[in-house]
């Protein structure tokens, strides 16, 4: 059965569809553009990953939703703003945050699972352990997948699969180690394109996830 | 206050749009263009819409989505399917339809909305007389606003307003007669770009419309 997922090049999505494929499902791999700096690293992540699994390629989709760029109001995308140093525990909704990025998303993969005849969409939402996004609250999710349900034509039953929403960092890592999910093609970091920077929110986050799980993180540094 | 407003250039959301403009809003357009054929015709009407309004440009957001064209599925941006000819009463989902049109617009209104702190977004879908679109109907339109409420930062109280949702086509020509809507500046047809086809189903809609109201459409027919 077809399962449309959505793969970043990050680590979240790596282990997410490392799961949709060890459940038996046959992926479609959806990545997004949507104007961040390291778009195009992250793209060779996601190609790399798409590679590993043996995705072929009517079953990757590159997408570009750059206007969201155009509309501003986030330091990842806003050319003008930088990106601060991460605060892992630092409340309120962090400058990163590009406006109901995962709202837009997951319509997109709306669209492609009704013309392919998938009846479920997985997406590496963290909750507990993320950047206090609010489109990663499983409340969100629910709400998606009931307009998702009404919204479309042959969607009646279809469901949203965020199998990391519970973990925190080190539990991805750990299932990640499980399932064989190939880290070292992944790509997590905000600034950097060679090596990663270390400090950012997401960077932060990935090293104190490896670290707890007692594995080495094995991308490059700074 | 301001308000998102989506305007394609047909008669709906020009009528929506002036309902918003009486209601005394500032009103922000978003145009989407999704590879559909008539797209470059839908702009010039989008155009004369907002300029009838005195919609200053930064309030203006013309964004592309052709992946949706991309993904196929759809006769009204798949090159290869014919434009089929209307049958207003018969039953299922025409072939017209793209899979989640409305829940990828409604997705990119709310990035939108957030960034501009407007609290509404006005969507011109008919739900009675529509064309048997699920991503028209009023529960869908509710499970939406809800997604939206629960997955941004600043738009808990935020509201999709649909204002034609329960009239007719009839029912829009009168009241957007009353609202002075300049139906003269709109374009509904799915096939053409100087005349309309006026046997499509959005034209046979139209015109049905315009009969029942007892007006004469504006706009020159073949």
């Amino acid at each position: 059965m077809k399962a449309v997922v959505l793969v970043s090049g990050g680590m979240d999505s790596c282990v997410t569809l490392a799961e949709a494929v060890h459940r038996g499902l046959e992926p479609a791999l959806m990545h997004v553009r949507y104007g961040q700096r390291t778009q195009s690293r992250e793209r060779r992540a996601f190609d790399a990953v798409a590679d590993h699994f043996k995705v072929p390629l009517p079953h990757r989709l590159v997408v570009d939703i750059s206007h969201l760029a155009a509309m501003g109001g986030s330091s990842l995308t806003d050319a003008q703003e930088e990106v601060e140093d991460g605060h892992l525990d630092a409340p309120g909704v962090p400058r990163t945050y590009v406006p109901f990025r995962n709202g837009n998303l997951l319509a997109m993969a709306g669209s492609w699972a009704e013309v392919l005849g998938a009846q479920s969409i997985w997406l590496g939402v963290v909750e507990e352990d993320g950047s206090g996004y609010p489109d990663c609250r499983g409340e969100f999710i629910r709400a998606m997948e009931m307009a998702l349900r009404l919204g479309t034509a042959a969607l009646d039953t279809l469901e949203i699969q965020t199998p990391l929403i519970r973990l925190d960092k080190a539990g991805i890592v750990r299932r990640g180690q499980e399932l064989g999910a190939p880290f070292h093609l992944t790509w997590s970091c905000y600034r950097g394109e060679d090596r990663a920077c270390g400090t950012c929110d997401s960077c932060l986050l990935r090293l104190r996830g490896f670290q707890r799980a007692g594995m080495v993180d094995p991308i490059p540094y700074r």
